[in-house]
This record gives structure tokens, sequence and C-alpha cells, in this order.
């Protein structure tokens, strides 16, 4: 069931699953969404994944055929799992730990009557949080995606063609990133957020207000997926934020850079050196115990006496972060809002990503990805970040 | 708000939901998930779509900003529905439908509290049984979506070089989708349904077990994303089955067709012509009325007839079913499995998908997206049928 040469990196987790369920006074955590499931066994299977607060984990599983190992179980309905529990002489969870922020309602209830605990919480909130603290192995994948993402970037400019559109553009893109092994699949926590393998924005698509929780918006190419390029034609004097997807491991990487057909307007360039003067202040004071919005506030700061205000993090609508923990989920915690409680801590992962929509140019600025270190941060995304001329 | 040419085939939509309420007792339907969003709106958005019993829907918007037209109200979070219902005398609806089989537990349980409704139902149950009888501006959609799923089939032959592995080709159909208009999306009913612009499998990956619902598996490139290509070299005598996305509008056409290289063994062969078989046999009796039931029956006798049930959609897990309806997502209702009490109606569209894995070659059949008229089935997808030698 699990892989054998990652078991002290799975261990690693259920340690921490168990020691704040310990805290929670929780009996034990059932997970059964793809992320939690991957997380918890390096695999993503149809069943479930139950750890107690004490003792090693449980695996339900429906489908695939052919898994074994410690305590593996195969079921055909979760209602199994209750007899399960009784056959192997297992204590029933008194208070049960559930993925209410990812369950459907029909399946939670199902659990619920499943299990029948005194009390649930919940799990997202809780898996969520600890996924933020990042261990030796997933630091690893993050590493090879930050890689193959810079490999990838560095054929943008074999991609461009005069005259042709934001969309052709993303097509020769694409296919860089598949070859270059990226997995395809793009993960995103909460409703609604739909995307595929990223974002490309030239002109003025950069404006267009987006229904999504991501920094900037653009039309798109279909209602239906309303985020991103939209036909726009490449032509002089416009720039394109790249934005695609780092999911060359199961942990993405989130790195933006711009690219210019000829030249752009003086403002733009302005802009994009107050995201780098944004991005290497940050880098100079942020370390473990740096509040998150103090990251967030740093770049407000900057962007208002740059006299930028008007384009920061978009125009029509404007997101109000300026980076989020990254990981099998794009968005992961933390987020670095104004408002944040939270503190930077030992080996979490997030993007920085100070970015400016200028009208008539399109979008300008910098993202990276950094892992927090003892000392500092860390860039794990490397790449030039001057605006390159195609 | 709504797109003015398409107004008509959105209030037969309403009606309809309208009419079902009705029947039901209910006073009220809020829909929140993409799918739904769409397929009542024409776009998806942040926010909400209020239907009453009777009279005009009510769109309450969270996000993008600038969206206009009646009954339209900006919301920055549920709670201000209730407040808008008081303000403009809207009557809270005491039977409520939500999505229970879509919404997350917390977000289901936050709009009960909201609308403290003394009965809800199931609007997902309700959404996904009204959404298998498809409007006109639907089946145009899914002509066009079948018309470029047919256009990228017929360059799949170029897509080939000799040594090359399963995912390298499938790169190279990725990219000519693209070109030809592919939105990218992949949408499928049900957690974890994890998939990427659809599958190709050769040879013995066919096998493969999945933990999905898809009807054959694959090992796919890495453990996030267990499903289909998995880096088979492409060998003489491999049979490839291309079942990718017909995502070119937001209704996706399913189709699958089988490559070789070289010659297949007439194992093979014979289970192809099995599978074409089936397929002309349901063509000749499907029409309204016909229960799903007897679809999957004939394929089951056929196959038995045969001597083929070893290799029926899969060997070492094999699916219980032989078809699905299609549409915003790739598994709408109904499901062709031999204990349907479904009966086809006017209108349906569904994909038809008989396949055999045969061990050592491959997995060979066919799949086709056919819509129930008055006199019978009409095929979408028209592509040739016989295995195509690369």
């Amino acid at each position: 069931m699990i892989q054998k040469e990652l078991i002290g990196d799975f261990k690693l987790k259920w340690d921490r699953i168990q020691q704040a369920m310990q805290k929670m006074n929780a009996d034990g955590c059932l997970l059964t969404v793809d992320v939690n499931l991957y997380y918890t066994t390096g695999r993503i299977y149809s069943g479930y994944f139950y750890l107690p607060a004490e003792g090693a984990p449980w695996f339900f599983v429906k489908r695939p055929n052919g898994l074994t190992g410690d305590q593996v179980e195969y079921i055909r309905k979760p209602e199994q799992m209750a007899e399960l529990f009784a056959a192997h002489g297992l204590k029933m969870p008194e208070k049960l730990l559930l993925e209410a922020d990812e369950l459907t309602y029909n399946d939670y209830m199902r659990l619920q009557a499943i299990f029948n605990p005194k009390e649930t919480a919940n799990a997202t909130a809780l898996m969520r949080n600890l996924r933020q603290i990042k261990t030796p192995h997933e630091i690893e994948m993050f590493r090879i995606s930050a890689e193959r993402h810079a490999k990838t970037y560095a054929e943008i400019p074999e991609c461009f063609r005069p005259g042709m559109t934001d969309l052709e553009f993303q097509y020769e893109i694409e296919r860089r990133m598949r070859k270059n092994g990226s997995i395809g699949i793009f993960r995103a926590f909460g409703a609604n957020m739909d995307i595929f393998m990223g974002s490309i924005l030239a002109g003025d698509n950069a404006e267009s207000p987006s229904p999504f929780d991501f920094a900037l918006g653009g039309g798109g190419m279909d209602a239906s997926c309303p985020l991103g390029a939209n036909g726009t034609v490449l032509k002089d004097g416009t720039a394109i934020m790249v934005d695609m997807a780092g999911n060359y491991t199961a942990y993405m990487t989130d790195m933006t850079r711009v690219f210019s057909v000829g030249r752009l307007t003086d403002l733009a360039y302005k802009a994009h050196q107050t995201a780098l003067l944004i991005q290497s202040e940050i880098e100079n004071i942020a370390r473990p115990g740096t509040p998150c919005a103090e990251l967030y506030n740093i770049a407000a700061k900057i962007t208002e006496n740059e006299g930028l205000g008007a384009y920061f993090m978009g125009t029509l609508q404007q997101a109000k972060f300026v980076g989020h923990g990254i990981g099998i989920q794009i968005n992961e915690l933390p987020v670095l809002t104004p408002r944040s409680k939270e503190l930077l801590e030992l080996n979490m992962v997030f993007a920085l990503e100070p970015k400016y929509v200028i009208p008539g140019v399109g979008a300008v600025g910098i993202e990276n990805s950094f892992l927090v270190t003892e000392t500092g941060l860390e860039k794990i995304t490397q790449f030039k970040e001057d605006i390159i001329q195609l």
C-alpha cells in the first residue's frame, strides 16, 4: 500500500496528525478526498484512510483491485467499515474528524451515520493546517517541479510567432510542459475553481474580472471556463504574463514571468521593477515567525509609495492577497492577506506574486515559490526575472 | 446576465425545473456548483442561482464584477440573500432544493441555516435527472464538439512515430485537440474522478485496474493521477485505444477509436468486430422507451455468445456498464447497467462503449455518442470504426 522507501515520510505525516488529534481529544480521522489520500498514502484510490489517535492506520479500499499491505481491507460500501471495526475489535471513535469542507453533504451524513460519533470535527481544517508544513520528501518534489518549470519557461521564446494569439502561444507552451513531464492535472481547493494548465494574460484581457479566487482573471476562451487567454492577438507593445502550472510532480511550483512583444510603456517597466522591489524587500525580512500580514503590508506600502495602487493585483477587480501556500493544491495555506493572523513557519512553501495590470499594455510583475528555512527564504523557482522581449 | 439569443433555451430549462419543483411541492431551488450554474445561466460565476417554483430567477453574484440584468444582485456573503429576500418581499422557501451531492457539508449547513426551510430536498438528483434531456441549443453544441472531435481523430495517424511511447503519442494528440478548439477542462461528476484530457491505453496497460469509475483504467504517469497512458512503448502488435475528450464546447462528445502498430492477434480483431456488432444491434432496437438495462444485456449476451466474457470491459477489474449519458460532465445520466430502471427518452444523449481488453495486445472496441430521436438513435460522432493501422 505504501511505497517502502517513503515510509518514513508518511510516518512523519501520520505522527503529526495524531499529535493534533490528541490535542483536540479526537479519536480518529477519516479521509477520503483525493488530495488527503495522496498526502497520507502516496496514492489516490476509491476508499478511505482511517487514522486512530494512536496506532497504525487502516486502509479501506473500494478500487483499484490488488492493493496489499498491513491493515488493508477491501469494501464495497462504506457501511462495511463499521463491521470491520467490530471484527477487528477496533474502538469506534467518539470524536471523529471528517472532511467537512470537501465531502459532499450526503457523503458526510452517510459517514456520520455509519460511525455515529458523539462529536465530529473538521478534518479539512486540520489537514489544510498540517499540510502547510512540508516534509523532506515533499520539498524534494517541489525542487523537481521547479527545475522542470524553469526548463519549460526557458523554451517559451521558441513558442512565439509574430501575429499569433495568446491561445496559440499557450498551446505551444502546454506542449513543452507535457514534454518536460507535466502531469497535466491542476488541483485547487474550493468550489468552482476551474483552471486548465495555468493562465496566460495578454494586453487588456488582464483586466477582465474573474469569478475565481485566483490572483488575476482573463476572459478565457469559452463561457464554461472563464479564465485566462481569450484569443488576444499578441501585437507590438503587449505584455504577456505567463503563469503556467508547475505540475511536474504532484507538488506544484508557482512561477510567473512576463514576456513582451516589442517595447512596453515606461509605466509597465516601472510597475515590473516595483514588483521585483517588493519581492526583494520581503526576501530580506521574512523568516519563521514573520506575520503573513506583514508580507502583504510591505507589498501594499511599496505600491502606495510608487503611486501604483490603481493597478495592484488587478484594476476592475483587485485580489486582496499577494501570495499563498502551495502544495498538492495551488491554493494551500497560508494566504498572504492584510488580515491574516498566521506566522511563517519553518518548511512552509508559498508563492509570492506581486502583480500589476497596466491598461493598454497587460499584466506585469513576478511570482516565485519560496521555502521558509531557519534563516529566511529560499527561492526554489530560479529563472530570470526581467521582462523578456520576444 | 443571460445571452439574449439563448434566452429561449434557458427559459425552457427553467420551466422544466419549475414543473419538477411543483410536482414535488418545492418552493425554490438554489444552485451554486459550476455545472448547474452553467446549465441554468450559460456562465460560471461565484454566487447563486435561485429559481422559485413560479416566476423569474434571481442571480446572486459575488464575482466577477460587472454582470447586469433583471434580478441580478451582488452579495459578499450568502447570508445577504436572506436580507435581499426580505427587501424584495420574496417568500422564503419552506421546501428548498440544495445540491446535496455536490455542495460540501459546511456549505450546505450554512445555506440551510440562512434559509431555515422546513424541509430540504436534493437539487443534485433533480438537476442530474433533468439534464438528461437535452435542449436544441445543447444538441447543437454536441454537434460542434463531434465535428471537431472527428477532425482531431483524423489527424491521429500523423501523431505517430515508430518507437514513441503512449505518452509522447498523447502529447501530440493533445496539441491537435487544442488547435482544433478543445477548451481543455474535462468535467466529471463525483469525488476523485481526476482525469486530464482523456485516456490512451496501449498494450497491457489497458489491464491496469483503476480507482475511478471510468470504463477502463491504465496506470497513468504518476501516482497522483493513476489513469491512462503510463509510458508504454508503442511496439509492433500493440493496440492503442484512444478515448480523448470531445471537449470542444462545454458539451462533450465521447468517442473511442482503436489504432494498431502492425497487425494484432486474431482474437483482438474478433473482439473488435464483436463490439461493432453490439453497437449495430443496439442501434437497431434502441428508441424512446427502450430500457437502459436492455442495452447492457444485449452487449453482455453477444459477448457471451462469442466467448469473450473474460475480456469485456476489462480483465483484472471489469466495469459493470456499457455506456452513460454525456453533457457538461462526461458521466451524466442515464447509466447503461444491467440493474438500471431507466428508459431511453427523446433527446437524451449518451455514449455507448463496448470494449474488450486482450492481454498481450491492448484494448479494442468502439465508443460513439448517440442522440435519442423519435425513431431511434442518431450517431453524432462520425468517424471510421475499424482498427486503424498506423
